[in-house]
């Protein structure tokens, strides 16, 4: 099943422009990244075979599964199949990535937790053999 | 409609059991509010007419409607339909509620910002006249 199994909640929003993606992934913000609430949250769809880099959170970050199906890894670890109602809480420099699988999107939304103690660390590519991997695992 | 539109993405958990809600609400934790994420979340459904008491949280919260329809509304203002999609922003210290519409459920994920601050602060019952006004604002 290649489209998600309802309307979306939230909007689609843009297409991600990133060297830190491999294929098409979109982007809303849904709350911003202000010193206020100190919890900015966005929504993230990936189409089929698309995933973000490996990467870190200094300050961790929490997914919640909406729609689809997709992959989390942690770096070490056999990847994860992951589904609408998952949540997923990644613990603060642990190297990880998400995508979607090769026949399903994946939407969730994104909150990336103590975000005072700084940015996103963006690393290497998920490669295919990883991510092929994720399906024999 | 009485019922949500579709499944329930996340488990409608326990029925609330507290003096600062009237009607039936469900609540299932989703994260936990520990000192590492520090950024405790659940799912929140109210049954038709339920709503919970004036209150404040001193870091603020964040509700992601996912279902359904209710009301927001803060003090001094009226009060504001939500539905699925919408996103409120609550600063710290604002005395508000939340609750269903008398003909729908309402389902939103809420999340605790700045749980460090302290916890929520309880205030008195949403009257049945402050409740009806709703549909008149």
């Amino acid at each position: 099943m290649i489209n998600l199994s309802r309307d979306p909640i939230f909007p689609k929003g843009e297409k991600v422009v990133s060297k830190s993606f491999i294929g098409d992934a979109w982007l809303q913000m849904l709350a911003p990244g202000d010193y206020i609430f100190n919890c900015p949250m966005y929504n993230v769809t990936f189409e089929p075979g698309a995933r973000n880099n490996w990467h870190k959170h200094p300050g961790g970050q929490i997914l919640l599964v909406t729609d689809g199906k997709g992959f989390y890894q942690e770096e070490g670890k056999p990847a994860r199949l992951i589904q609408a109602g998952d949540v997923i809480r990644i613990y603060p420099g642990v190297k990880h990535w998400h995508g979607a699988t090769v026949n399903s999107q994946l939407a969730h939304v994104g909150i990336t937790t103590n975000p005072q103690k700084g940015d996103v660390e963006w690393l290497e590519p998920v490669t295919d053999e990883e991510y092929n991997n994720c399906f024999t695992d």
